[in-house]
């Protein structure tokens, strides 16, 4: 049975509180038993990466390059694409449920994709799009994550 | 000299005032001696070729399946992808310029990456994500692909 | 009714008996009527494409890049993918028949891309592969691309 | 430090000394400690994951489809590209070397795409190109998968 994929999503120049928020996201992926998907780079997907490794969990990073190198140093397992932005579509269906931190073009891509598989977006001072779910701290995350893998679990 | 390419993005099942309008920007396309690209399929796709063909241009329509037969009848030239969502990207890519119709989240996937190259998105009854350029009609359509191709031509 | 495409695929750096043979295919391939399918760049690809705008075709190139300005002079319509190497998979996609001219790999995975979709692909001092119809000269390479297209106009 | 990943491509429909071999591989890699990346699909790619699984490895699967459900079931995580073809080309980045077994054009494409990429291809009753290193057992294939990461680790 394959494990699944928790989505974190974000700009590579988070705000103070944006990058501490995808820490603890990392952690809590981490904690939970999960694994964790990215676009492997730096600022909220490293931030996310260090916290999963903290916590002991995998990471898989999707970098836009073609050379593993490119990778932040939490990634356990590198996919280099060489495919630029397009990789961005690969991170929204690798990943179960996605979580976006901060506003970038990029992370905006990802979450329109996403919705459109008809994923959970959980949105943390990210795009306010129509069929995304804000939350505004920690907690709401983390509700959010416990209940959509208590849900699959019993699917 | 290549050629310029004019994005027309858009919903596969436009209101009738959106699809009126992508037939008019087509037609506009063809009248400017300009040739467009496309998603291929229908609706605003469809009705921007057709409308393209009939003032006598030149259509690229790059599909998510890798299907020639899939493309709508106007278009001259069809890259069949098979990359799926994918493709959105390639056209965000191939357009000098875009014109976004309608409110769906590929076309918003599409915005997203065209904006992140730095691309001048015009949208009418589409998505108002910072960076696009509004337009409430055709003529603010026309004026602005105007003023886009007479920069380029001078630079 | 969408117009056919041939695939000139070949490599960069191409001897001179296959870089007069590319320039030859272009032109004929023009000649015919036809529009050509490319990887926009140098060496095989701008000699099929110098042909080709001599003799008054259409050239779709599809780089590697996402920079238009990569492409080569005679390339009629840009396709710029920042995709790198999967943009091999497009142009075996997009060309209804291929000519491969010279020794490379990644013309030798356009090839075997073009040969699982169950393509015709004329070899012209390129790889040997089983599916491969191999030409001598352009007058070989001539007969096939006439007898493939007056099968599709019958059909 | 991300992990190296070997990577196992062949045909779908193996004979059956393609599949032991396959299975065999698969064990192989599980217990020298590394991690494998294949196509995630039936055939060659199942029977490596088979083998990696019992043998407690990680196993990524890449697939052409959008649907996780289309991975075999020895997968421990699924990337689902809805990319067709072009997640061959995936498959030939992210693994530091690959192992083919069996004679198909998708496993073509990847050799190609590994070769040009500099990468060592290990060949069994596979593709006999220019570049890929043939080996007639599982005992060539295991030297050679062992010489490579003496290498790899010293450097």
């Amino acid at each position: 049975m394959a494990k699944p994929l928790v989505g974190v999503i974000g700009v590579t120049q988070p705000k103070e509180k944006e990058a501490l928020i995808a820490f603890e996201v990392g952690k809590l992926i981490g904690a939970m038993g999960l694994a964790m998907v990215c676009g492997g780079l730096g600022g909220v997907m490293e931030e996310a990466s260090r916290g999963c490794d903290q916590a002991g969990g995998t990471i898989i990073g999707i970098l836009p390059s073609g050379r593993k190198e490119d990778a932040n140093t939490y990634v356990t397992y590198v996919i280099p694409t060489n495919m630029g932005h397009s990789r961005n579509n690969l991170i929204a269906h690798a990943a179960d449920i996605l979580v976006a931190v901060g506003i970038g073009y990029g992370t905006l891509s990802e979450i329109a994709i996403a919705l459109k598989l008809g994923k959970v977006v959980l949105s943390y001072h990210s795009w306010d799009i129509k069929g995304v779910k804000r939350c505004n701290n920690l907690r709401e995350i983390e509700d959010n994550l416990r209940h959509f893998f208590s849900q699959s679990s019993q699917s």
